[in-house]
């Protein structure tokens, strides 16, 4: 998909990612230790009763599921995220959708190879709660014609 | 660190990460498959001209150097980032800082035992460049008199 291709309005949804206590705790050990990402007796005696998926993990799903919508061909940058929000916690044995809604689009000002894509993301559990959302502002290609 | 001891605009710098190009690979190969991130030979044909780390890789080294800012036993749970920005490419050999300003606190509305607090986030490499920025909103924990 390129720059071309993307349809404000239209919502894709990609999935599932299942994720365990092994998973959560192996990321968390590498890239964010708190008690309540790796250690599961510490994590019972947190406001969240239990081991819940860091962060930075939670985000790291997100983008390894943004990869089953074919825009990897298009992008060119990252333009950055808005509005990321942890609604709910991850947890283990908990399976996790992506869904994409194209929200803006616009040529770039500058340059006339390229334009700019808004998807609100939003990341949801098997009971269809939303535990992340964001907007991902994102660089990419337009069709040149030959 | 409680809630009661930040103080806002106050900085604190933190590091460092040394960033190669295995690691940068590996965490790609994982959660962000991009040839830019994975391949070195196809990276030299993108607009960054060689291999750059994937943003979530770039989330995943602030989250990482901010557990060197003695927050932990006062966080409670992340409120949220906003305007998260890749300004640079993040390349093999790059070594990564991070600055934290505290730009804003507020006690809870409805909880007495905790307040909000927002700390503006640079990732600067060995340069002086910022490579990421954002502001990242944190529950922490209110000191109780006993």
């Amino acid at each position: 998909m390129y720059y071309d291709d993307i349809e404000i309005g239209t919502t894709v949804r990609v999935g599932s990612y299942r994720i365990d206590a092994g998973d959560i705790v192996s990321y968390a050990k590498r890239w964010d230790p708190l008690p309540v990402h790796v250690d599961e007796q510490a994590a019972k005696q947190t406001v969240f009763g239990g081991l819940t998926a860091s962060g930075s993990h939670t985000v790291a799903i997100r983008t390894l599921l943004l990869h089953r919508v074919p825009i990897q061909d298009g992008v060119i940058a990252a333009g950055g995220w808005d509005e990321v929000r942890f609604h709910k916690p991850v947890r283990p044995g908990d399976e996790l959708w992506l869904e994409v809604t194209w929200i803006e689009k616009r040529p770039s000002a500058s340059k006339p190879d390229r334009g700019i894509v808004t998807g609100l993301m939003k990341l949801l559990n098997q009971d269809g709660d939303v535990v992340l959302s964001h907007r991902d502002v994102i660089v990419m290609r337009i069709r040149q014609s030959v």
